[in-house]
């Protein structure tokens, strides 16, 4: 196997440790020698991969935001256009495990952006993916020639933006008070509420 | 002065004191020695107030949904019902000074209840408080027969909730690429596209 392979490989390994660390013990204890420990590996090891705390930290959210994207592009949706934009929102709400991790780390993250300035930059980009996303689908459904004649498809993107990262939420945290088929429920109604009938 | 009063008011103090060392520098850091100094106490008295920790984070917290609450019940709200409506929204939206740091109290005790169970209990009243806030002017609209007649009040209440909840949040930590009067057409745009024209 070429080290390269072997490198990239290492560094997911590394970085889902400290999603891991992260989401047991939060992100104020992912410290390198935390992870290291978690990762298998020794402190110096990890350093080769990581010199700093923020180059880890960097590392393990942008993985979050490539895990996510890469599922959108390769994701292989059946169906009508409105299922197509459900599926792929879908990628972005914590509908399993792997998800569910996903969002805890992108959460407690986020969090912390708002008491570590160096953090936010990182944080803004992952907005902006995001908000990109959002766009992406209400543009599908408006070239499907499903959207309603009416909709303002800038503040359409706000609001599905900050419906989806709330519901992300909800659901993550009180998974009793809002279940997994209420998240879904409330997903299809905003969708069909913006469609044609 | 009584000394209830007096022993009410210091225990304010604290708390607000407690808002600022979250709001700086991070829930994790919100001891009791950290919190007293910023209050100007000595870690006995403010012992004297909260025996421990945990105590002084929970009344914090409560804090924060008892001023809501309080601006709710006292808000003396003008126009029509719409306006209101969104007057009344507004009370859990970083609209000023006062609601940005208890949205971001709010925001870092959150994330913190993903890593600390203890403090899941508190956090799911203030998720209950905030659904029962959203189903109350939806309901108010509702009597005052503005709502959409094919509304399904209860997929309402959670898209309200997610929406306003992500907003908050979107605003707070994104200022610059989701401003304030964004938030509010938003906001404005959604109540409009649930009532009747």
């Amino acid at each position: 196997m070429p080290k390269i392979v072997d490198h990239d490989q290492r560094k997911i390994q590394i970085a889902e440790a400290t999603w891991k660390v992260i989401v047991d013990e939060g992100l104020e204890n992912a410290t390198v020698r935390k992870v290291a420990e978690k990762a298998g590996l020794s402190v110096g090891s990890l350093r080769h991969y990581f010199a700093t705390q923020s180059e880890l930290l960097q590392f393990s959210m942008e993985l979050v935001t490539e895990r996510v994207n890469q599922r959108v592009q390769s994701g292989s949706y059946q169906g009508a256009p409105m299922d197509i934009a459900i599926q792929a929102l879908g990628e972005v709400l914590p509908l399993d495990a792997e998800r569910k991790i996903e969002m805890e780390v992108w959460f407690v993250f986020t969090a912390r952006t708002l008491v570590d300035e160096k953090l936010r930059q990182l944080s803004e980009r992952t907005f902006e993916e995001m908000h990109d996303g959002m766009s992406n689908v209400l543009i599908f459904l408006q070239q499907s020639n499903l959207l309603c004649a009416d909709i303002d498809i800038d503040l359409e993107i706000s609001r599905l933006h900050a419906m989806i990262d709330g519901m992300a939420i909800h659901h993550l945290l009180y998974p009793a008070k809002f279940p997994y088929q209420k998240m879904i429920d409330t997903l299809k109604y905003h969708i069909q509420s913006i469609t044609k009938r």
